[in-house]
């Protein structure tokens, strides 16, 4: 394919430049890995995204996944995603060997991540999927499960499944019902309705694994009495043979975007037949979900800030090649006797690209920053520096689910004002960019839940000590920008809302520490908006501060145009997106409670 | 229908209480009608919404419309609206009793059009460009031209179109290449093509009058060399029988959204056979058609304002009848014991709903206040009145075209967030409204184009003389506001941004000044950003005055919380849409114009 939807050399300045993989590729796990044997993988994702992922990404929109004469079409392609995934060991990149993984770097496979996604997100959810229920297997699971699952999960011949959500449930997972009654061999009889499974059923793999929250028989009201199983579809016989588990697609959902990907209701159990395997401990069920969800919200921030990404390219392509009017002069004309210019030169044009730009390299930057403090907390041999991994991942993951998902889809919609009348039709893929990312800010709890989230538990916890952990951090970066006068302004402007944020922390805490909890948390979504602008102005701040240092070094792996584009677009950010933050901190500050105050007489009419 | 997609009471109340239309129907060409006459006439629009538009909203957009065997299909009830739409006499509302129409006020039209537009968007079109094609012939053509067309087209037995963009050329008309031929009986020959023309083809009308911009052989190069022609698909022979044209649909275009209005590429004189009649002066036809475009650029802020407030209704229902969740308590924890509530009584929810109340409402109180503008520079006897609405409709238009499609999108957005998941899903609406809103931003000049207009050209025109009147009126809303010491602080809120307009527009209008064009207007977007914010802070401060005058004097036409629900919406857009400006403020007065500067060395990449 000719068309550009990533940048690979990105991925790599990222990883290696950025965020110091090389400290990761220290850790005992990763022994077998040096920068490049990674780098060679990558490039090989590469392949495979150009070969099997990008070219389906248009005919899976269009050929959308459907419920139909009783069960679940989808694009034949699916079949060689399980396989090729599989077969290059990509499903299970991250697992133990002993699991048949490949010990990859969690940072790495978060580049390959960004390139199969940029290609295809809806294929990529395929396999993304089964990973992340292999996972629950193999973290709570007890050996049999694994030994019985889990190959066949990663090398491509089963597919896998999360099921949290319940038709009268929604994101509030403490009402579910789905039963499970107790059997006398220890296993457990399901019966319940799970909606909205991703990859929920297809004719692809020969069995796909449902890792299904239900309530054992009796046990409390609430999250607390909520277990995790492994529902399989196919049981697996004695003799290794698969018989029915009696559970079936009983519907579809058709949807704005990712098409390509079933989005099912399964019914499990309609006949008293579907058994399950409880992982983990009883009533444990949510807690062990969530241990996975950080992973899972990296995930979809990753999706945002991949999705944004392809945008991009696609836009930036369009405007290079568009010739459309001309310069103004110094008259404030137009000279018509000229030929036309493309439209990369309209100063408008240049605005919203350098805003995906901004917002696409800005998203993934953290999502690569998320991907190494999850490799630290994981695999660091320093408890203290694990502890502080650990604390700083659960405070940034909130925003790295956000942020690439909300400011992904504003730099998705202008990437498609870009293409004027064009961005509207179906010959270009912005429209399909526009739909596919408007579900990142929807799964794995919504913006609002991911705000309370940062607000209401994150940024309190241990007395805010995540919070100085990561001003510590930001304060590093400015320490090390500093060594350059070019980067003062930008220094001083995010020192200054770093004090800000102190400041409206102290203002909102006060309805906390009254017990107004309803009023600490009324703007939750603004101060999300106000903080994640922040963070990411870091992140540029970082960016270009590498960027500089390759400049006056002269060890530089790319044209100097790609560091200088960096520090640009930092300016960029600066300029147009950092002023946000002010408005945002008006709103935060201005005491009239009016979304709740009104609610005794209702007013929104 | 049970489902609520528009507010027939908010129609009313702008139209009579806030725009005082009673002062309109004060002019002669209004001599037939009075307040009851209107509303009931609005009655029946609504009534024929529920029947022949909003029914067939969503199947409309399964079933596109599309080009199939050399020929376009659409849906089978755009014949019935092209029909009924006829015989009502709303295609033909707004004209003279002498071109059939009734003569309606221009005001009234926009409530009437608010409702079929809200119902259903796709094919309000088709309709609404007949008008417009032959209110472009009842202005500028001859009297043989209107006796000829015009009756048919307002009766909804032919349609009409309007013929700009080429492919070559998309925004930039200077560029069009289609080629009128001069004949020896007065009449021209024309080639060429025409792209996304909207209504372009469909088998439900006898006759479709494409008002075609083409330059006449020889016509001097850039827009001075446009002239207009009436181009239709069947020519009329001496005994009035139908012949073709040699106007052929060649093709389509698949789209996001308004599915249901087919977007044409349409050839003329394939074979060359295609007769053109001129439309007014020689190389004067985009004047001509500009003339017309203010029209049309309300009726696009209708489109966004329209749809916005349908899905502000879907979210809405929804809120109201979905249980999910449990308010906070004191201790900031959530009894589980409890029953559910209702989606509504989440803050963040009723966040969405007010954001979403506050964009639809305050961008239908601007297009009235346009078409009052309209009615009055049309029908005022005093020369100084007629000027001075002239004028302020000329500034107004780029914001009236431009707020309620750029923020109606994100009110959408917001709209659909509310819904959770289902909000991705078709079988609710909103992912429709939120594909369809994203045409209004396109067309009839993109956002950037407006942006450019507005302060390009109507704030500096007459030496800001327009921008003067503005802040005139809108001094004058906050004096009538001022009665009441609840408004005060935003009466000074609004009045702090009016200096800051001031003080920006100085400091921009230096780079003008000194020939620096492109700088001056680099951000213009932002301007427009800015600006219309405020001018929608005026149009709230406008409804919540009217309202509390209503609650005061206890004359009510609605229930108190109908008044009561205004001011605290009013309340709400100052609160968390004003301060945008402050970011807005700031990004106008930064001098560092980073998408020009670097234009020398390409730093987009």
């Amino acid at each position: 394919m000719a068309d550009k939807y990533c940048s690979v050399e990105n991925a790599k300045f990222l990883l290696h430049d950025v965020h110091g993989f090389e400290d990761i590729l220290k850790f005992k796990r990763y022994e077998d890995f040096d920068k490049e044997n990674v780098d060679l993988l990558i490039d090989s994702v590469k392949d495979l995204a150009d070969k099997e992922y990008f070219p389906y990404f248009e005919e899976m929109d269009a050929k959308p996944a459907a419920y139909k004469d009783g069960e679940i079409w989808a694009h034949p392609q699916v079949k060689t995603i399980f396989e090729k995934s599989g077969d290059m060991g990509l499903t299970g990149a991250t697992f133990d060997y002993d699991h048949g993984g490949m010990q990859l770097p969690f940072m790495a496979n978060i580049a390959s991540g960004y390139i199969l996604t940029a290609a295809n997100n809806a294929a990529v959810m395929y396999t993304g999927l089964t990973a992340g229920a292999a996972h629950l297997i193999t973290s709570f699971g007890t050996q049999e499960l694994i030994d019985k699952y889990v190959p066949n999960m990663l090398n491509g011949k089963w597919g896998g499944t999360m099921c949290l959500t319940e038709p009268q449930a929604g994101s509030s997972l403490s009402d579910i019902t789905t039963t499970a009654y107790p059997q006398a061999d220890g296993t457990y009889k399901i019966e319940g309705q799970k909606i909205f499974i991703s990859s929920g059923d297809h004719p692809y793999t020969e069995n796909i694994v449902h890792l299904t929250l239900a309530r054992i028989e009796g046990a409390p009201a609430g999250t607390k009495g909520i277990s995790l199983f492994v529902v399989p579809k196919m049981r697996i016989q004695e003799d290794g043979s698969l018989v029915s588990n009696d559970v079936k697609a009983v519907g579809d959902f058709q949807k704005l975007g990712q098409k390509g990907n079933a989005t099912v209701h399964l019914a499990f159990g309609e006949n008293k037949d579907s058994q399950g395997w409880l992982v983990g401990e009883e009533n444990r069920g949510l807690k062990h979900m969530f241990q996975m969800m950080n992973g899972a919200r990296i995930d979809v921030g990753l999706n945002g800030a991949a999705i944004a990404s392809a945008a991009y390219f696609a836009s930036l392509q369009y405007a290079q090649e568009r010739p459309q009017g001309r310069r103004l002069n110094n008259s404030g004309r137009k000279d018509v006797s000229e030929g036309q210019t493309f439209i990369i030169n309209h100063p408008d044009v240049r605005r919203m690209l350098f805003l995906q730009k901004a917002v696409s390299e800005g998203a993934l930057s953290l999502v690569m920053e998320a991907g190494r403090l999850h490799d630290i907390s994981h695999q660091s041999t320093d408890a203290k520096e694990k502890e502080e991994a650990h604390l700083l991942l659960e405070l940034l993951t909130p925003i790295v689910k956000t942020y690439p998902s909300e400011m992904g889809r504003t730099s998705v919609d202008n990437g498609l004002q870009i293409l004027g009348g064009y961005g509207f039709c179906t010959d270009f893929p912005l429209q399909q960019y526009y739909r596919d990312i408007r579900i990142s800010a929807l799964y794995e709890g919504t913006t609002g839940i991911q705000s309370l989230d940062l607000l209401g538990r994150k940024v309190t916890m241990q007395n805010g000590r995540a919070m100085m952990l990561l001003m510590g951090k930001i304060q590093e970066t400015m320490k090390a920008a500093s060594t350059y006068d070019e980067f003062k302004p930008y220094i001083k402007t995010l020192g200054g809302k770093l004090e800000q944020t102190q400041e409206i922390l102290q203002h909102l805490l006060q309805y906390a520490m009254k017990g107004e909890h309803e009023k600490f948390l009324a703007d939750a979504n603004i101060f999300m908006e106000f903080f994640s602008t922040i963070v990411i102005g870091w992140q540029w701040l970082k960016m270009a501060t590498v960027a500089k240092e390759a400049l006056v070094t002269g060890n530089l792996v790319q044209p100097s145009e790609f560091y200088e584009s960096k520090i640009h677009t930092m300016k960029f950010f600066y300029k147009y997106e950092m002023p946000k933050t002010a408005a945002a901190m008006e709103i935060l500050k201005n005491g009239d409670f009016l979304t709740i105050l009104e609610m005794e007489k209702e007013l929104i009419m």
